[in-house]
């Protein structure tokens, strides 16, 4: 019989979100007269911005005429879409960025899933904890990690915790990572990062010859100008940096999917022999391998995104959904909750009442009220007694459930 | 410094397709007034068929209503779609699969790319040569595999040689394999397997406790209705078999993306302590964990497919390149030409004229008569003095390049 990757037996049960799934259905199948109020997956809500569904729309009547239709395009994304990538979210910064530095893709799970492929097994990696837990799991599929502990973390891979004691400020690991993945404006605690303390990290790893696997998925979400909204606004750090964006979140696409990845030619891999190996293009044989590019029309649906018109309908929806966080953290914080988070991204992250564990909390949420976050310790043992919503709900959701935490028996 | 994955640096240089469109390029720009016809990658020409240009739009519009909008969906697909799957390429053959053994992605490139992942990497790999360069790529990149030898093959990989001498027919193994690829209809040779062949890899499986992963990405191709569609159609294959379907080449969507994997419940790996692992329940985790389901639209588009209207198009697109294919075989066979394939696939695959290699045949059909065709030799050791012609091009180009190739000075 052919032997499994044995590494996924290490895996913990469930992915968070499929977890939250099934309890969420099984109060369903128990109270379904009960109306939920879903707060907890990332996921947004409000319609596609009416520019981005009329260049779908077009992309598909041109798919149906004989000079407009296109088979396979180039894995790495059409030229007019990683044009206006370019233009807007780096030139528009001060940032330069190649054509062939940009890879689109079908969503930044799959890119920080698949970007450890292309390094050693024996990488060491450093994760903020907690964090996404695709980076986590998908180097345990890797064979980067032992077993997990009773600690709840993976040997071999290195924790960064952030919690209110450090202000969600992740300190240098003391052990030399060679890969550290970093998500700002942060999912799940909705902190941010300051120029400062990115050059900071762009120092340590240039430094520790390390590489920072910079996950930028929010930044659309970043309200106050001081913040920086991609690691290539630091000097140097094209030496050291692969970042990750998104339309998921920016530009309600979720559902329709389209990411990228920056990746400078400037930074290097080292092979056993010594040699400097290109990430770039190393990253480019994956994706032709495995990947045979991004859906047409959703390309030109993701370039409708920096159209004028475009960009003022996405404007609008991330106003909205931030309009939001402010109702969620400042109806929090009045109900005496301690709340971080919200202003500079779409996540709130609170502590929950009485030391209370995050999945008890989750269950209370759930059946006291009918409101559905996403448990903190979902995200890693740092986020044990945290908890997380998420502003992407309707205006009427959010003003309805703060009312019903409200009224929550602790 | 990050040490890289030492196994891409096994691969040989340049992926096929790359390495055809580097070429066509060079070439383009020497003389850029010379009409090139392409009949080289598996690309299809033809518009998407009005029915699914239709739900396509209609998708999209319907994404922009705060009703109809789609965040994230089952990682898996949507029912809607599965449910077609089944009934239409399963049932309808006397096959019975289940919702939750179905899973859609975006490609079978990507299906056949990462499936091997989940298997242990000292699995034996067996691939019939020539063969699709992914299955290749993708077990080297993973570490199942040692150098090229000098003769193109890997170190550790089982080949199965199919050439006119074993009428492209692969022998069983000698060694015992894990994993075996096979590809019916044939990509690259056009060649297909009979349901008899079938049952008898099925028990070779079986025996040997390998799993057979069968990509049937051009069984819309089938014109002799003898031949099998589905790999399921052999009883016992549910134990040993995974099987890959694609809308790329049945519905023009190469520049749509969508395709499925099944995997029934009783495959079975074995883990390092011996016990039975479902297949199903692995892929299951690996695919919610790397990757966010597809695109709304493009799955109701493919769920068109499957209509009255839709099938009706999709068969006269087929028809069309299949009239293509036998135009090619005839127009060939008449000029003194060795051909195979082309009568249930839309592949021919035929000798090169007096020994010449593949490449020079490659780049002899390109500087003397402007028809880009595919290597053999691209394909693996056993395609060397072959090449690929693909029947999806346009009629005119096809009568066209016949033309052309009949005026060829050998």
């Amino acid at each position: 019989m052919a032997k499994i990757n044995e590494n996924y037996l290490k895996l913990k049960a469930g992915y968070l979100f499929p977890e939250i799934a099934k309890r969420v259905k099984n109060f369903s199948e128990q109270y379904p007269s009960k109306k939920i109020i879903r707060l907890g997956i990332g996921d947004v809500t409000l319609p596609l911005p009416p520019s981005v569904v009329q260049a779908l729309k077009a992309a598909a009547e041109e798919m149906g005429t004989p000079s407009g239709f296109k088979g396979y395009g180039p894995e790495q994304g059409y030229p007019f879409l990683i044009e206006e990538i370019i233009k807007n979210d780096y030139n528009s910064r001060g940032v330069k960025v190649e054509l062939d530095e940009v890879f689109v893709s079908d969503g930044s799970k799959c890119d920080t899933g698949n970007i450890q492929e292309i390094f050693s097994s024996d990488c060491k990696v450093a994760i903020t904890d907690p964090v996404y837990p695709v980076y986590v799991d998908t180097n345990v599929m890797a064979g980067r990690t032992g077993f997990i502990r009773e600690d709840g973390r993976y040997e071999k891979i290195i924790y960064l915790p952030c919690t209110k004691e450090n202000n969600f400020e992740p300190e240098f690991p003391t052990q030399k990572p060679d890969l550290i993945y970093l998500c700002y404006p942060n999912n799940p605690t909705g902190t941010t990062i300051t120029k400062q303390r990115l050059v900071e990290w762009v120092e340590y790893a240039r430094k520790n010859q390390a590489i920072i696997l910079y996950d930028a998925a929010y930044e659309a979400f970043i309200t106050d100008p001081s913040l920086p909204h991609s690691i290539f606004e630091v000097e140097g750090a094209r030496e050291v940096a692969i970042e990750f964006r998104s339309f998921s979140k920016t530009a309600g696409f979720t559902g329709t999917r389209c990411a990228f990845v920056v990746i400078p030619k400037e930074l290097k891999g080292k092979s056993e022999d010594g040699s400097e190996i290109s990430i770039n293009q190393l990253w480019n044989r994956r994706h032709t391998t495995k990947f045979n590019g991004v859906s047409y029309p959703i390309q030109k649906a993701a370039q409708a995104c920096y159209s004028e018109q475009g960009k003022q309908e996405i404007r609008a929806n991330i106003n909205y959904y931030m309009e939001n966080a402010r109702l969620i953290k400042e109806g929090l914080t009045k109900l005496g909750f301690e709340v971080f988070g919200g202003v500079n991204a779409p996540y709130i992250w609170l502590k929950t009442p009485n030391q209370m564990n995050s999945w008890d909390f989750f269950d209370k949420l759930l059946y006291s009220v009918q409101v559905v976050g996403t448990p903190g310790s979902g995200f890693g043992p740092s986020g044990e007694g945290y908890f997380r919503l998420s502003a992407f709900g309707s205006r009427e959701n959010v003003i309805e459930a703060i009312d019903r935490i409200s009224k929550l028996q602790i």
